[in-house]
């Protein structure tokens, strides 16, 4: 049964390019993966030379038969120019004619020539040759394709973002034209000089910008039609590339890869789908108003390709699933159906074995989805229980990172690359143990122009640069009712790299006062913030407080204040409390305080009695409904005890991977790796 | 008294060069090493500028007095050639009149001109002016040398093999002239893309021939009677780089260096001597018809060279000779007898101390010689005793490997260079603990051309890539009555690294099935095998059974079978056991399950009754006697029982360097550190 | 109140530079930092655009408030000269205005312009047009601020020497002339072939020097009167770039940075005082008839800059001050009272909090400063007491670790760059933990021209590269009754990186014998010497005695040797046993060795009882009176017992960070971090 998103008739309509985009308007869509359409499931078919017709055939009829509607396909330039520079497209028919065959929709990934050995694909165009040998592909490419009823929609290129411009001729031209509208600043506002800056990484976002959008409109010239998509990756270390309210406008809907040993280096095994939840976070927020999907999901065991080896079992599997569909992704891609034969990755990431017989990964897949469409309506209207949390994370505070972290031979996690985004994680990760849902959300993309914020909660980590010009966003957010969490070494820089702490604090009416003296204690010290000894880390700041009362100090020294401005408040706590706690591998301490502190401001439907380690929790509504998935990675079988906000919701079992029925009582003892969604009505 | 061999009277010939090249005769040598002599035993006198003739003279004098009669000499371009481009050989004229005087016979080492830090010397010439100017030094060197008597040899080049071939012209014209008979695939027979291949490593190891080739001829222009020789380094590194089979039509010896300071990093010092074993069997096997020597042995401390800085005991220095004329070594040559007195070998590597006295490394020296002289027949006839056991490894595996292999933040062996040998090197120790020999062979040195192979058998550790044309000479093998043991990723990559498991496995019916998938488990997990538990690491194969016998499995999973050919069998376990074990330290479920399954094909005239952790045995035969060589390296007092075959066989200490005599049993306590050499009547 | 020195009139005179350089006179100078001055007080005025002129006042206001008498201004050609060529001083003359009002001395770096991110700014001159522009504002900043009263003087650089000559075309002309006076030796003198050399490193010293005296007298052209100074930095790594006896002939002072965080890192932290001592006395030794400064001590916090970040406690501070007043320092100059606002060392180093309010830090500051000036006459003529104890390091012996050492896998210290300052450092931590005063000096800063050395003691530790034309030093010290200790690989290479000990080893009769072998042992054994067993490190030398006592060895190997010469004697024990007690961190041994060998040599005025691990005292005298300084840095509280010579001296409190009186003993209980200042009347 498919969709009916998916299966509607394809309308043709024409834009205006230029006008589109510069009034941003969003595109009226056929929308394949759509807001209300229910989460599907897929895999990448590996096409390649060498493989029989029949071969090709049998993995459709395998998706089809796994409850498997949508695929994706790396269209390779490669195969399908001759040498002759004629076109022969029979390889990708084949897997065409059989997507059509057996009612699988295609996501089609445009991938023009590159080396043989390049397994991901170039992300910058090296020159104007370059950037026209590629349109000339689109063009062969999406004038043949279009005509597929199978075809759902483009990937624009695969896995956008690479950590730097490199140094070409045509990056130059464009970072000319960039500086001219963007140009550098020799000095701040007050005179300072300004030493070293964010330019290079400002334009390196702009530039991946304009060429996504550059593949967009070169698609559109033939396809007005189908979905345009791209899938992010690395994001804990890549997401500072990605302008994702600047892409809504060409995109139809947000993606993302999602594999364990390429990208989520800053977590151990234990840890990956609760990784997984904070990359579907960090994409769904960039999403915004369109639809997302987890477009890579590693699929099989990795041998030489990849940072880390590994294999995930059916139950990782389960839960990655049960996770980004708890993250309203409407879509889950695993890379792949059918390994690649040859090179790097030969014989690795498949869910079907060397003869094609599903895996027990694929029989786990198989399982989700059938629970899914035995549940249709319920995960079509599906949408995150919104707690009013909200992880604020900050462009230039990865960009001031990324220039000024150097290791150490202490290897002091506070000084090097991620601190600013694993000092977010700490509290997303000691909020989910707690139970209870948070945003992760680049600055830009939280709305601030709401009238009232009681209820809602921002948490600033550690956020290394925070651009003075943000200053009345946060206060408006404050004023207006809003409760503004603020620690690390947050603001210490603004976007000049500047320390305005000793030039005028921007920030000094909102947050209370100053900062005195930012001091190295030690690697773990312990900050006492009500009863709580919360573990922090490496770096103190001590408050020079004007409006604050405080809330923790020692001797004559202000650790904490709590400074009130019209509606709502600002806590101020300029220690590394999210890094210390991850560092510890220890939430209990950070998730009671933040149980004290804000389970009284915002409304959760449903928490945990008390912080469960190594378990956490997502939850849903969905019309009446609601919908709780608790996944427990602690290792060992743990008790959980729910507290729904309203006492006479009933518990029914959606599913679990290893058992029929739940007790009647809103206690459930979780076997080690079991993931169990439950239904309240 | 000196070897009949390097006596003899040097006979003239001429060879046709180009015709002995092409039809791959064997010419007929002077061999003063020869498979019928003594092992002789010598070193490296360093001949530099500054020294004097009295200093010279008793060097050679020194090395006479303790049964040295073979040396090696550096014959360097830079201490020959002036400026004005005339020549002076008197500084090295010294040394062969000494030479003449004390009756030392003389390896001379081709060493042109390169730059005076270059401590190894160049491995392939640079343009075609330098190839002449080699031309001429070789012209020189070779017609001025050739009237001394002492002059025994010369050896082509100091330890070819770099690892890389370096960027010049003429490596780029050697490369374009190899391509046109050496063509590089696009795709496989099938048609899949052929992405990554060993084409540049398989030049590498044709260039190497090539240049070796090309330095013999030179020096044959102008003599045709002296012995040729070269030293091979690094073995378990570079081995893929040495066409052993090829280098046989030129040389008349093959020999190697072996120096645990620089290539010993797999093992650490306690395993020493069985690396020194490993090293051997890998020389002995390349060098087939023709003898071989160890030129290179570490002879005093090294400070600043070296990768690892160390000074061999007199102990060490022992164990060291026996086992390499264990594994049938005719020549034993120290580097150096003397130290260098300049530069970054400064006295470093010496036998002698720098009063030129001996250490008791060069008294241990003596004392294994005076052994050899007194029982000179006995040793001359001395043969390895081949017990059919053999451990192939591929060139393509290795050279597989060094392109996947990535480190990971685990270091996960299995997954790094060194994997293919290392786990070739499991089997090798655990065989070597029960007191078995076992033959380490490149595949192309197996002989597959045999009418039967019962009694033989064959192991495939961990060897990554299998050429898909090797299947007929194992299905020969086992269809002749061989036994074939095959783990670890075997044949994972066909020759074009591409993975057949899914594309038609060439092996199936060898092997009796396919693989399912390679998962990873865990760095160490344990395999069931008969009543074993043998350590695994990082990978297991999941076979797909055709025609086997399950030997080992879980559950649904099969992990190993048992497979039956004509008159043979395959044993198929594709998880890495050798790696384990040599991981774990722990040889002792191997050898058992090594002892049950090929103690009833196998013969070996003595074996440990048990495996013996940390010592070994080496066992030739000689006529009508055999020799045995247990060395104790297990840090502590050990008790062994050897088992010979044929009971009536007595023992008769032949050297111990810690006792006298042994007791009238085949049960005896080696001290630690302690050699037994034992004939037995 | 201000020292004298610093206020006296400037007295106006003409040096004819060409002659002062040749003649070598030490010229007249009107010495702000003077030998017979005060130890003077200050801090680094960070200037930059943006700053205004109230803020700039402030902190020389704040100086004058706390003691601080001296600063140090970075005078920045970038914030000077104008994109159109014309120079506006204004940003400086406002500092120096306020300089002058509040009667702060100011030294002022010259800082031509470099690139905003080069922290450090250039060391060397890329090109005769850069040397010419250097000499430009040179000239218009010499001419323009000489006319401040409160100039005391110029830094020629900030931090000369930087590891390694910079490829460029000025450099290579540089280096061309100075080989013509300097030629490479191709042979030594017996006709070995020299293959290493030290010329590449000898020439960087020269060059620096030669650079150091160019911007000298530049200046000199412009300002006859100012004073002259310089702060070398990274000492323990940097130092064999220093030729500090030819600097003195153009300084006025000498000078040093000693920044934890950026320069020691061969030390922990509970060592950094020790480190500041060691440092102290190298530059002490290095400045000889100058006198010398702390020109740089971190004032606080590094984030992002820096090999380690850090932040001082106060009593790290107080510690720091009267390490570097204990070894005879005349000034004391933070880095820095005020942050930097920008760039990568924003918010960092500062003695004052973001609202220049003093930190705890400044406070310690001040608190030393006052009982100097309490007690001025006293310290104005304190002179580091000499016990006769001098450990020799040889630039040549540096500059031979730098070519040979390699890391190894097994991380041996002794191989590695460092084993030569470290092992002198062992030395100087082992005599501090006995309370003993000792020199550290290069070879060429000793006076050998003495009549008589009895009650001296010279010890070379591990100086690897000896030059042969030091012997006759060295055999006039032993002859004329001073004692030399010589251990570890000393004198294994000759200023050519030759072994002599192989050809003919020139320091053979002075030690007594020669070396046999050098061979490693162990990471640490135990070497026995009288009743103790010091810990060695990695290589044993073997000694073959000539002359010398036995008095350590063990079967026929002789590891030490006592050699009586003229009135003097030599210890020579060729192990490594100051780098075996530094990383076992346990000196014991090793002091009560020198305590029984060394005691009965020299004569210290105080001395501990017994070895006090962890803490450690600095000796002065002044007129009749001495002033100990005793730091306990053990981590526990300490009892002390200082033995003083002269029984009738009264010890009274000067200073503690921690208590106003002290027992009427020699015996104190040392609280942990405690600083205890004595007067001994």
């Amino acid at each position: 049964m498919i969709d009916s998103c998916i299966s509607s008739k394809k309308t043709f309509f024409i834009i205006i390019f230029t006008s589109w985009f510069i009034f941003g308007n969003q595109p009226e869509t056929t929308a394949q993966i759509c807001n209300e359409g229910i989460p599907l499931f897929g895999a990448q078919v590996f096409i390649e030379p060498g493989q029989t017709q029949e071969e090709i055939d049998a993995w459709f009829r395998i998706l089809r038969e796994n409850n498997m509607s949508v695929c994706r396909i790396r269209m390779f330039e490669s195969y399908m120019k001759k040498n002759d520079d004629s076109w022969d497209f029979t390889l990708f028919d084949n897997a065409f004619e059989a997507a059509d065959k057996y009612g699988v929709k295609v996501f089609a990934t445009i991938f023009p020539y590159t080396e043989k050995t390049d397994i991901g694909g170039f992300k910058f165009p090296r020159s104007e040759e370059h950037l026209n040998s590629i349109s000339e592909f689109i063009r062969h490419l999406v004038t043949h394709y279009k005509q597929f009823d199978s075809l759902s929609g483009w990937v624009l290129i695969n896995e956008p973002g690479s950590g730097s411009v490199s140094n070409n001729q045509f990056a130059d031209k464009k970072f000319k034209e960039w500086l001219i509208k963007n140009p550098q600043k020799e000095n701040t506002d007050k005179g300072y000089p300004v030493l070293m800056d964010l330019t290079n990484q400002r334009f390196l976002m702009d530039f991946n910008t304009w060429y996504l959008y550059w593949l967009a409109n070169e698609i559109r010239k033939y396809d007005q039609v189908n979905h345009l998509h791209v899938n992010t990756h690395a994001i804990f270390d890549l997401v500072a590339e990605y302008d994702f309210p600047s892409w809504r406008k060409f995109l139809n809907s947000l993606g993302g890869s999602a594999h364990p040993s390429w990208h989520y280096g800053y977590f151990d095994r234990s840890q990956y789908a609760l990784a997984m939840a904070a990359n579907s976070e960090i994409i769904r927020s960039g999403a915004g108003n369109i639809p997302w999907m987890m477009t890579e999901i590693q699929g099989g065991n990795n041998t030489y390709s990849g940072m880390l080896p590994f294999c995930p079992t059916s139950e990782e599997i389960t839960q990655w699933l049960w996770t980004t569909i708890g993250s309203e992704s409407k879509g889950n891609i695993f890379w792949s159906l059918n390994p690649r034969a040859s090179g790097i990755e030969a014989g690795e990431w498949a869910l079907l074995t060397f003869q094609d017989k599903p895996s027990d990964r694929l029989i786990a897949v198989k399982d989700v989805a059938n629970t899914i469409h035995k549940n249709e309506e319920l995960f079509r209207k599906a949408k995150v229980v919104d707690s009013g949390i909200n992880l604020l994370y900050i462009h230039e505070s990865m960009w001031a990172e990324n220039l000024m972290a150097t290791p150490s031979k202490q290897n002091y996690e506070g000084r090097e690359k991620g601190a600013v985004m694993k000092s977010v994680l700490g509290y997303f990760e000691a909020l989910s143990e707690m139970g209870i849902n948070c945003n992760i959300k680049e600055f830009n993309e939280f709305d601030f122009d709401k009238e009232n914020y009681s209820g809602q909660v921002i948490i600033l980590a550690n956020q290394l640069s925070v651009p003075t010009y943000y200053l009345s966003e946060l206060e408006g957010f404050v004023n207006r009712g809003g409760k503004l969490i603020v620690e690390g070494m947050t603001a210490f820089f603004d976007e000049n790299l500047h320390n305005t702490m000793q030039t005028g604090f921007p920030f000094q009416k909102l947050f209370g006062g100053n900062i005195s003296e930012f001091k190295l204690v030690e690697n773990i010290s312990y900050f006492s913030l009500n009863s709580q000894k919360i573990p922090a880390h490496l770096w103190r700041g001590l408050v020079e407080n004007k409006t604050g009362k405080v809330i923790s100090g020692q001797d004559n020294e202000i650790f904490a204040i709590r400074n009130t401005i019209g509606e709502g408040e600002v806590i101020w706590m300029p220690s590394l409390l999210g890094l210390g706690s991850r560092i510890e591998k220890d939430y209990n301490a950070l998730s009671l305080w933040l149980s004290e502190e804000i389970l009284r401001v915002i409304k959760s439907p449903f928490q945990f009695e008390s912080p469960v380690p190594g378990t956490f929790m997502k939850t849903m509504h969905s019309g009446e409904n609601y919908i709780t998935i608790i996944i427990n990675k602690s290792g060992i079988e743990k008790p959980v005890s729910v507290i729904a906000e309203d006492k006479s919701l009933k518990a029914d079992l959606i599913f679990s991977n290893y058992r029929n029925q739940i007790p009647d009582s809103s206690r459930f003892l979780l076997k080690n790796d079991e993931t169990l969604v439950i239904k309240w009505n």
